[in-house]
């Protein structure tokens, strides 16, 4: 299987703030598989639980997601989080053992 | 991107039980991409926290992961979970939006 970084991001709305959570998330999908350290990024919402998005993600290198964290893309997203969601980002790196 | 279903599992060890969970969860990938249904299934360690072993899959259709809740390798390895792991599973279904 593939190495590299994986990344597992929940971003939780609010009640009453799916759709722009959706919208503001889906925003950075398309800039975010553009940067060169980017393997894959893929955006889910909870079948059971509409309020639970969670990026998957995969990068090159620690590096890369560092880089990640400084684009306009990113940075433009992250103040408009705080009135959107229910709780902090829960954002984990991992690395692949099989 | 890829359609079809998403799973993210969390699997907490006890601290002492890290290489065992580890062992017992390592044991689950080979026969699980051997099922027809299943797409992709990797098995992550978080890197701040050794405990948090974390499954990404991908599944064609509900019905594919209903199999797999009912193979003998899934069902082997349940029953050695409690003792193992610090909290219940926490197993999430996804659909993708981008």
């Amino acid at each position: 299987m593939a190495n590299g970084l994986r990344v597992v991001a929940r971003i939780k709305a609010k009640q009453d703030k799916i759709e722009e959570v959706k919208r503001l998330l889906s925003g950075l999908i398309e800039p975010t598989r553009k940067e060169s350290g980017c393997v894959s990024y893929e955006l889910l919402q909870n079948c059971q639980d509409p309020t639970d998005f969670t990026f998957i993600e995969e990068w090159t290198s620690d590096a890369a997601l560092s880089e990640h964290f400084e684009t306009k893309h990113f940075k433009n997203a992250q103040p408009h989080l705080p009135e959107l969601t229910a709780e902090e980002s829960d954002i984990r790196t991992y690395t692949v053992i099989g």
